[in-house]
């Protein structure tokens, strides 16, 4: 019977490795049998184990050995990675391997390479000594795209020993936890990364325009705590409305009454703009002259406005075209080491789809489906919030220095 | 053909009366004829119309007068009002009229009496002079309990021509409105009713505890602006928890983080209280030394812990007999000009079924469906706020004097 | 002062047009005086009222009779509709007039036009006798745009007097309803609209495929109940996936258990409709042989796929670029009477935009907010279902004949 | 430092004890050496370890103790359980043992005792040779109550290793699953614990009333399939009232069209059985002649209608007192195999509280919230559904032979 062996070192109890791993054998109806283990004494001596695989076929086996890669452990005998090249440009070799967003490396013979800007359901393409995360609407024809689960080493991020805010939540999301202690050590952790030089992306939703929180946004913008500002038609449209009109989706920010044909303002706002030739040019003109744009204009940070087919207008400087601005997207993505995401499921899936699980992540939204739903997509650094936005900018302000 | 007559005035177009009257005769078969119709010539001056309805069966023209009625109409003719004596203990006459929460009086032949105490789905007793409305389970043998629709004049509130915060968002709830204004506003409603004497009662959920905003209510208590206070067991047990463990259903309310068995600590907070004698007899002892249920007691405000069917333990101090709770309610609520109902379903419920129309009502939760629901159950003057119940507490307490 | 004078007629009163009409004078400061009211004095008579505008600045004037005009009302002096050209491609005047979804007529001076494939948030272009509500991204420079609301007609939709399932629940969605009798009053409204020669328009997500729905919708679109299907990446590929794989995200439909690294299958779906150049071309190979895309392509129905920055892949028959797909769905929805919205917001959104008021819309989800926002878009005849999407195409399925 | 030694065997690692084991250990701040470690070589095996804990406290070893007997371990030195008199009725001693919903043992010295009806958040009284688990309200004073964690015995259920549709939702519930082969499975469930006589429970809302459901219901009743039944007032009014006006809440069953005066008939549907005396008594003199109620009547099932503060009347046969509901409660499920829940969070819960975690539990809801509370509340055979009650009733109706 076709048999393999695997080796797993680390806290592989308790940060469930191994009983994953068990679990993948006998779902796909495979066998093991445990040749060594040696158990870490204490909490702080890591375990190993060698666990040989069989399975009835060479098929079964091998999707077995995937399970288990996944999961962190490796081959005994390590065989180099193979690839076959590209058919067409955008198309990957059929038995393609297909990407998680945790640290993957391939053999590539002598040594193991690092995969460059992991991201999850992507191919691995290798050439001159590099190996790349690459989507298929970018791999070009007869690149070498990697095939088959041989010489694939995935090192999935350790549960912290340490119990920090991110990660602590992603089971249990709950409106019902006291949040002011996890707002402050969220603002902390944006001055490490700052004082790092690493970099933060905010992800917004319209509803930060329509609950007023717009100005602790902008105000974030101008003080620089936000790099990368990723948004749709809708906020950029609703924040200008605010600007011009003092109103969002019609509603007037001063007392949350409907103002009559205020639902107008927001086609007015965007026909407004297109005249002036976009948001930048309305900027420079002395037009647009407040909000979240104007502060992410002046301070020239990376912006990707992404289209949608519900848009109005839309405002010209939405990029209109979904592979461009996933494109952007992952452009504007490099150094980032924490992503705030709020009020917006479509925009925050968008990101989430392009992060590696090494970054940090914080999903805020008021409906607790949007927060599993993200907090489910693999991020292993996630924390969930389920409550107000304005409330949560509000007091993440409050936290940060000008 | 059975017909009757009858007449309508005030704000009955803009105040939505006619279109109902003419909704409510056609869905039930009937007919109507416009005897003279004075349309307010300004916004300032009140309408009147005389409508002359037919139905071809009697049973059908009182269905129709009674419809009309709910919305403020009367009979040109006005007859007394029926009355027939109870069959037995807690058992209306089959015909009775069922109540709304809305102003009403009967004709009692020389003149109308004001119904006191209205409350939806009850009965009305007249006796010396007086009537009163009365629940199922509270009527007496033989007592002369309204029946049919003769005689009874309904007087909805009208909707009024300022928009006040009350009332705005009843059709259109949403998370997505700036909420300090409201609650600036609503600050400014507690001064004016405390400053006339009026009374404002309080319902929660435990999740005001969980969330950590348990300081926040303490504080509103301690400072007098709170006078009737309903819970259940569960706000009063975690409110308790919270003093003795630290913990809210076995969360640690500083980190968050769940503590180790900490799910016992609810029933080990509920059986130190029952070895107490109760909460009042811990706080004697000075075992209970802070906290909502402390100033509570403290304080002595009228406080009503209903008993629930999931409760554990329960606490001394719960009415665990819910016909008993009812009318234990029913008496604290007496001179109240405010409900704020916060985190909890079935007490706002139970309280809302309580409630005269006229009655202010304040309803916060982070699920928009409870705040739907409780807007749907016939309170004229709801303000809906869908936001996390910390935020909101803590930014009214902000506003409210010492 | 500014006064200019407007009549009304129908069922103003219940319908609700007057009230309204009273709401907005008010709300935007203004004032009026009734000069003439004929009240209908049976329910089958019109109503008619001619009403004097006051306000003391002419925008205000200008705003209030905008507003009414939005409730039906007419000028009594018509005056001629004012337009303006466009100042370049894509860019409205400043002062256009903003389009609603109700019928609309303009005033040529000779003679009223009917607005053509009305739409929400557009403009209108007047030229060779011909009145065109266009997209701002479609306008040319130097079109004739209307701009103010001189010369402008609204004849909103009238509730109907007999109730239909149409409309009946768009105050009050629930899922409390019974819902059995709906699907079957819907099956005959697909028979009648048919039965003209009326088209059916379909948009759907993916959660049809992961509820095992798919066969139900199949089925639909093989015998012809289907003209017009929107939908996104999404749906198909897991569609294709379920074909390929016998899986929907990862998870084996037949027993609703996940696969080991199923969640692979819908990216390797897609790349291997990329390597065959495309769906239709799949089909054409004998590799897809069944699904819903299989049967849309075999009947050649009118079939938009609408991308989005979350997509994987996309499949080739994706229209990437936003504004183009907007286009084609326009071009799709001509002679559309009945469109059915299935589990998907985003794309519901997206159509209820380009729908005149006129079309009858179903909008079924599990989830009552993607219903309430849905309903609250203003198609006059909405029905909301909160239910299971299988169940809801399974029953519709049982109810129309092959 | 205080040290004390235990074992854990069976599947350890996959059953995920041991992970859980070493987590409570560094939560609680305390330390462990594995002394010995032994593991099933093949997935039949069971694995064996010894653990000797340390901490710098009494009190700290005293709660890893207690975390890890929680999980299944043992102390290698069994000592007896201890015991102190209850101080009062209704009031256990200060450090009495809180059970879990799990199978528990004690240690009497010289043997292991079951503990019988064991229940989540009570205590346990020993005598004459038995230990049974007991409520805080139900305890009498003396009577010798467990304290502290030494001679307890915890056996928590293993997870299966055949996947069944018990358990495999529990972490993923989700409206987006094929539920029509879980339904299927779930009747052949149902006929295998009929066919061994064990008994079935239905706990129900008033959304199987407005639903329509209510004649599913009714008919599995009537067949012998429900055993026990457990509702609150609502349910059973709502059912009578379709019996006695063919509406619920108002809303003609039909037709879904709200009725004029609607609102009224709960209200006087249950004054008509007040009147009767009861629904047994309105059922015996031919007044009640179908539904829910009558079925159960007339099979005569054991049926607790437990009461709740926001009941209208209530019927004479709901019961007002929560702690004689609980009691009674209790009482029924003694023998129950599967407990289905449906479309009701209190008495859900309130079921929840009282059941061993071997019962089977299936919980239905349109609202994943509430699947997702119930899931979470420690039962380990839960099967959550999100989906339409009505559809599930149905189906399941359909799958059960009269």
């Amino acid at each position: 019977m076709p048999t393999s062996t695997v080796e797993l070192s680390g806290h592989i109890i308790d940060s469930m490795m191994l009983p994953r791993i068990f679990d993948a054998i006998m779902d796909l109806g495979g066998s093991f049998r445990i040749e060594e283990f040696r158990v870490g004494q204490s909490q702080d001596e890591p375990s190993y184990t060698r666990i040989a695989l069989t399975h009835d076929s060479d098929a079964g086996l091998e999707a077995i050995v995937a399970a288990c890669q996944q999961q962190g452990a490796v081959q005994v005998v390590p065989v180099a990675v193979r690839t076959e090249p590209a058919p067409r440009d955008g198309v990957f070799p059929d038995s393609f391997y297909s990407t998680s967003n945790q640290p993957t490396q391939v053999n590539a013979g002598d040594r193991w390479l690092d995969v460059e800007d992991i991201e999850m359901d992507c191919g691995i393409v290798v050439s001159d000594g590099r190996a790349r995360c690459v989507a298929v609407s970018e791999v070009r024809g007869g690149q070498a795209v990697v095939v088959g689960h041989d010489g694939i080493r995935v090192r999935p991020l350790e549960r912290s020993r340490n119990r920090e805010i991110f990660g602590f939540m992603t089971s249990q999301v709950s409106s019902e936890k006291p949040k002011h202690l996890v707002i402050r050590e969220l603002a902390e952790t944006m001055g490490e990364i700052h004082g790092r030089g690493g970099r933060i992306a905010f992800v917004g939703g319209p509803a930060i325009i329509h609950t007023g929180a717009g100005v602790h946004l902008s105000r974030l913008i101008r003080d620089g705590w936000i790099d990368v500002l990723f948004a749709g038609n809708a906020l950029a449209a609703h924040d200008i409305e605010s600007q011009f009109f003092g109103t969002s989706l019609g509603i007037d920010l001063r007392n949350g009454l409907p103002i009559e044909a205020g639902h107008e303002h927001h086609i007015r706002a965007i026909n407004r703009i297109r005249a002036s030739g976009g948001i930048a040019a309305s900027v420079e003109q002395g037009e647009l002259r407040a909000g979240v744009m104007y502060e992410a204009t002046r301070r020239g940070i990376a912006t990707v406005l992404a289209g949608s087919v519900r848009d109005d207008g839309p405002l010209p400087e939405v990029v209109t075209d979904m592979v461009e601005a996933q494109r952007q997207m992952r452009a504007a993505l490099h150094g980032v080491e924490l992503c705030i995401m709020c009020a917006t499921m479509l925009h925050a899936i968008a990101t989430g789809n392009l992060l590696a699980a090494a970054v940090k992540t914080v999903c805020v939204d008021i409906n607790p489906a949007v927060v599993t739903k993200l907090a489910d997509r693999g991020s292993s650094q996630t924390l969930g919030l389920v409550t107000d936005v304005e409330s949560f900018l509000r007091e993440l302000s409050e936290c940060l220095p000008a």
